[in-house]
């Protein structure tokens, strides 16, 4: 295993720069446990003050860290996040259970801190048991070399099959002050919705009371991490977590609703940050060829058009179809059909690359097929579907599923 | 297109010859609309006095044909079915309702019959307009050709991708005389439950009502063609009929319930021969290498189970490793937890090829890898997990997900 995978073709040609944010501090080691020369284990350290709200798996079968981190996001506050990408600690009984209070115990002792205040993560290999030595006997040195700059080395710690890090960045306006939003995140497979990220990590100055900054991480997950898909399988250990150090300006006291005045400008970046790092998700996808985006209107709400938008996107179909850059827009007729979801069949729209392929339950009279190719043939696919029965709307992104896929996961052990 | 594959490796070395059923009769011819040199069109006669039950897609954009199945089987009649395999007729708007008319009213002249005892099943290509000509113009030639042997030609007409024909034959007991049921399909993708399979035909020359007959088709479906998956995607046209001429023994007047003793001879034999084809189904899976049973335990009911075992068979991480022959468990337990279904992660119990590998919600102590690698090499693979919280039980069938699944739909529009 391990095996270096070459670079997605759809990887961002350029890597954002994360700048410092106040209040947060970062380091990296090399456990060994799986890989040889490469930072695989993670520490965050945040000032005290620092408020945190999560989003985690929906999964029956959840990891002892998802876990941890459910009980404590009830408190809300955070000193210090400690991420491993050896080993996931899932399916892995009460030793699993162990390892996690061992790695908090330890944290607590470097860092000064209550238990609740730590947060751990871990990805890699379901079921086989993680020995906590190699992650506690590093923290005194990690918590020790801890600096704002560490962020590109943090991103990378975390990668497992990612074949580039993900990182993205934005400042907003809050009371008065410019705020700045750092995240990176990792996953290029088991990626689906109702779910976060496979793992993401946002951090910001702003100050924000942690009910509120909860309420606005689920509402942008909602339209980032919970509208991709790669290929529908959920993870045991996703966990998108968002820090506010409170060193920057705040919403005015009192302010409750997402939708109030003084939140829009941090909400457009928590947005930009949240799709960005998603799309790169997306974009690093196990053996990615296209970007596909689904658009779906005229759905009853925007629920229903999210399920709609999935069912496109996760349609082994639909997407090996885009592989073959082939335009074969029944296969979505299909998709729709099987969502479950209200459409109005003789209604049915549907536009590839901007161009109108079937309208009113049929194919469009003037639709000329060999004039898509060109949109095929390239790296971004967009497919918009009205299901003509009401006024929801939404957007999903994935990409294709290729040889490559059954390559690196036919013969991988992740 | 139409390019021919090879025969899948998991094809039955023999098939079985269906015998005569008194009352039925079948033809096929060429019409030539997309395949050259094969007969892709069929006739099947029923004398006077048939009965007919049907399952259809629950898929929201089912094509004009399912529509038509649907409206004629609430009177529960039938002289005729007429089945293309060129063109679904699905998505086409008014003229698709048109080409059904069309057919029926031809059928009716040529059988001498009502138009609701004419069924009308279409597969292939989606939203592209069928002529009827093709079609109507060589049925009096095939009423004239139909003969009592015609099921291998019959299985044969109907295939799509198909890389061989599937048919199945059993008897059974009722009324005290030995009646026979001959069933045939096709399907090889676009396969997944809720929903029937692509097309099943099936016949017997029991007597029984409509009412009985529906039961007996919608409880033996369940654990046949909706407990098959191969790719999770579910067509528009997906149609399994079952008539019955009663030229044979019959249930004792005034059976209602299919618990009852007198039939369950016959379930039996119409479970085996749904089941029978439905697992052909699955061994023509497109790319398919290995024939999967999952067998799911423990569950808070059967539905739960079946849910449980769909997300197991359904999830392309499972799929990918069983075609790696990896018995990567932990994607067992991933999928187990995306299913939604209630599981109790700490009494998780998943054997395979009947050897634990994991129970209490951990790595079985005694577990060696190696040893399962012979079951992991061969064609069969068998996965049981226990759930931990109830009795519900079922099993699903699937296939591997492998370069071939990629090849055939990535290159072929179908």
């Amino acid at each position: 295993m391990a095996k270096s995978l070459p670079v997605s073709p759809l990887a961002p040609t350029s890597l954002a720069e994360l700048p410092a944010i106040k209040g947060v501090r970062l380091a990296t080691a090399a456990t060994e446990v799986k890989y040889k020369g490469r930072d695989d284990l993670l520490l965050c350290l945040l000032d005290r003050g620092s408020t945190i709200a999560g989003v985690v798996t929906r999964s029956k079968t959840r990891s002892a860290p998802v876990e941890l981190c459910v009980a404590n996001l009830a408190k809300g506050k955070v000193r210090a996040l400690v991420v491993n990408a050896s080993n996931s600690n899932a399916f892995t009984g009460k030793a699993g259970l162990r390892t996690v209070d061992a790695t908090v115990k330890h944290t607590c002792t470097v860092v000064g801190c209550e238990p609740h205040e730590v947060y751990v993560a871990s990805t890699g290999v379901i079921g086989q048991p993680l020995d906590p030595a190699p992650i506690t006997t590093r923290l005194k040195a990690l918590s020790e070399a801890a600096s704002d700059t560490g962020w590109m080395p943090a991103a990378r710690a975390i990668m497992t099959t990612d074949t580039f890090p993900k990182v993205s960045t934005a400042t907003a306006k809050l009371g008065g002050e410019t705020v700045t939003i750092n995240g990176f995140a990792k996953g290029s497979g088991m990626i689906a919705p109702d779910m976060a990220t496979t793992l993401g990590f946002v951090f910001t100055d702003a100050a924000l009371p942690r009910g509120l900054l909860q309420k606005l991480l689920s509402d942008a997950t909602d339209r980032s991490f919970n509208s991709i898909t790669v290929d529908g399988d959920t993870s045991t250990s996703d966990t998108l977590l968002l820090c506010a150090t409170g060193k920057a300006g705040g919403a005015p006291a009192g302010t409750r609703s997402i939708e109030d005045k003084a939140l829009k400008s941090f909400r457009a970046a928590l947005d930009n940050v949240l799709q960005d790092l998603a799309h790169q998700i997306v974009r690093d996808g196990e053996g990615a060829t296209k970007f596909v985006s689904v658009t779906v209107t005229g759905a009853e709400n925007s629920i229903a058009a999210r399920r709609i938008g999935l069912a496109i996107a996760n349609s082994p179909l639909v997407k090996t179809a885009i592989a073959g850059e082939d335009a074969n827009w029944g296969r979505i007729v299909m998709a729709v059909g099987k969502s479950g979801e209200k459409a109005d069949r003789d209604k049915l729209k549907i536009s590839i690359g901007g161009m109108l392929v079937a309208t009113k339950g049929a194919v469009n009279a003037g639709y000329d097929e060999a004039k898509l190719m060109p949109h095929m043939k390239g790296q971004n696919i967009d497919i918009s579907v009205d299901v003509g029965v009401g006024k929801g709307k939404s957007t999903v992104w994935t990409c294709d599923l290729t040889h490559g896929y059954i390559d690196i996961n036919g013969s991988y052990r992740s």
